[in-house]
């Protein structure tokens, strides 16, 4: 399955941070450039309908669909992923309207949080969202949980929840389940319908490699659309938008969950990406990953005794990264990228690899440890240049 | 201030629709391909800082307030407009929560009226959604209302809100003004600081010219923002996002209403649309804008008695675009399009027609006159082709 040929990929990098953003598809290039130069500059106004603008948001929500185990139709995209959790809760909780608590884990990114606590602030109902350790969270789901909102796979750790496990003793206690996939869309091989999950979010510029903000996504169980008012009603979830009328109809299925007008450019470069991905089988890559996640781990342990594995040593509960911890971790990473090894780091000690099959191949693998083994052993991240400054990414 | 050379126009075209969706300018074509082939495709995640991905969003929103009369960072971009509403309404609301009234008028966009029945659903505390004619609002603006949100600029008639006084009305009752600018930004000379207006929401696709789907934005007055919890607390609003904090803690300024990842190529093609406006005044764009419509309105109704004016004829009432009531509007739309001459219709019977003096001449104006008085005085709507099909812009 690797298919290096379609992306554009810098000579002389490693990159190990498809996690954070995937690189570019050159048919993703090639797209964007339609779009922007025929379609905006030449079709203007008449795209909407000649090159079908109006249906690419769920065009591209079923490719989605695909990729995570979900029915066309149960996909939306758009707007960003924190924003898809607020959507996603703010559907959920309706669900439960005598329960009070948000559950998630200590480990869970901080906006999912954030947004959380916003939406339960607002709402005014007394919900409150309790954290609690990650292997602490399947004991935590109980009667009083009105949802769950979880992280699939740990953004520091590749720490992997189990989503069968965890969806049913949800479904068991009636608690409302939302998986947030970041980590996981385009890296596993799920089965959203078949585990009958409620919700699930996620974002496109990781795994799916859908360049730098593309649009998130947002699935739901089609029982749980068929009923739902949309607390974010904008136009474009209206079952009529351009009859502009009073009146706020739901569309059917997943366009009800559509909210303003689609970032079109950004939703093209993500539909050209996805093309990558035809007649690929998730199970394939996952195979890849887990192979080349463990020719890592068993390199960098051989060659680098001062770092510890931060992801889980079994490949089940593993996402597709391997993280190390060091306590000079942020400098190390800032000398990995100088020599051309392009990883991550995460407070606070966290150096974070993703390992993506469809470009990385086992020979970046040994050439990633050879450069990580150099760096700690020579310690050459004591290089003045590598000392800590305000980082973004 | 005709500066038809910086955008890329189909050749044979009188394009009066940039009040829906801006033309490509030339550098935004050339921007997106430097941040798709080099900042993406080469620099990879390390564009965040090395491209300033990160700081693009307050750029960005800083070039939009100087177009709006607006101080810098009081501006912040990104989602759609729809969710904008929603994001001020939502600031609004709790800066009076003894009232209950959120008030607009019939006129509204419809998008803007659904955001704000959700919000209402969702906070639960006996919000209502007020609607009044629009010669009706100023009347209506009493202190029950606890927000006023009102498009300045109709989408259908171009009728114009007197900002000033509405504001002035709204600041003398205690109500808080909510101005959407969809069709007033890029269009008009506004000046929303010396207005002590609270807040402000807009899309940059239309007069902005940021391209299909680009970022909406949203202003807020600095007392406002400074002691505003936000409720959708995304991370890109926290003081320190990479900090990864369990708590929020919110940015200072307009930092503060940023919620998720930017979408980075959209907001790039924005920021290169942006150039065209450096050293333009809006005050000469609003002049040569009357001036043409005038002219437009004067040509139309001297050759096509079977068209009835919906614009305010008075200027000072009216926005940037000129339509007129037919009711086979529809149709004789379709029929303008296939001559070339772009405008676009609203229902039941509105055809809309924007006047962009960037690249919009006199020449242009007659031209479209010439061809609109045909398709109506020769009843050219009336060939099969231009029957009636679901049309979505």
């Amino acid at each position: 399955m690797l298919c290096r040929d379609a992306f554009e990929l810098p000579d002389g990098i490693v990159y190990l941070d498809g996690n954070s953003l995937g690189p570019l598809p050159k048919g993703a290039r090639e797209r964007a450039m339609k779009t922007i130069e025929h379609e905006w500059g030449q079709e203007l106004i008449r795209a909407w309908n000649s090159a079908d603008w109006i249906g690419l948001p769920t065009r591209v929500g079923d490719r989605i669909a695909r990729l995570i185990g979900a029915a066309p139709g149960t996909v939306a995209t758009g707007d960003t992923l924190s924003l898809k959790v607020y959507q996603a809760l703010a559907a959920a909780l309706p669900l439960r309207p005598e329960r009070k608590v948000i559950l998630s884990d200590t480990g869970n990114f901080p906006t999912d949080l954030y947004m959380a606590d916003g939406l339960a602030a607002l709402m005014g109902q007394g919900h409150r969202v309790v954290t609690v350790a990650p292997e602490a969270v399947e004991a935590a789901i109980t009667e009083d949980v009105a949802a769950l909102l979880l992280t699939h796979v740990d953004y520091r750790t590749g720490r992997m929840h189990d989503m069968a496990r965890l969806t049913e003793k949800c479904a068991a206690v009636g608690a409302i389940i939302i998986w947030d996939l970041a980590h996981s869309a385009g890296a596993l091989d799920l089965d959203l319908a078949g585990l009958e999950v409620d919700f699930a979010v996620g974002c496109t510029y990781k795994f799916l490699n859908g360049g730098p903000g593309a649009p998130a996504f947002i699935y739901a169980r089609p029982d749980h659309v068929a009923d739902h008012a949309p607390t974010l009603a904008g136009w474009m979830g209206h079952a009529a938008p351009f009859a502009m009328e009073r009146g706020y109809r739901p569309a059917d299925g997943a366009e009800r969950l559509r909210i303003g007008t689609p970032p079109v450019v950004q939703l093209s470069i993500l539909d050209a990406a996805l093309d990558v991905w035809d007649g690929l089988d998730l199970a394939d890559i996952r195979r890849a990953s887990l192979h080349l996640s463990e020719l890592f781990i068993a390199e960098v342990e051989a060659r680098c005794p001062m770092l510890s594995l931060a992801s889980p040593r079994d490949g089940h509960e593993r996402g597709s990264q391997v993280s190390f911890r060091h306590p000079e971790g942020y400098r190390a990473v800032r000398a990995l990228i100088d020599r051309g090894v392009i990883g991550d780091f995460r407070p606070p000690d966290i150096m974070r690899f993703g390992i993506t099959p469809l470009y990385v191949t086992e020979a970046d693998i040994l050439s990633a440890s050879k450069i990580l083994a150099d760096v700690m052993a020579h310690d050459l991240w004591r290089a003045p240049e590598y000392k800590r400054v305000a980082r973004v990414t």
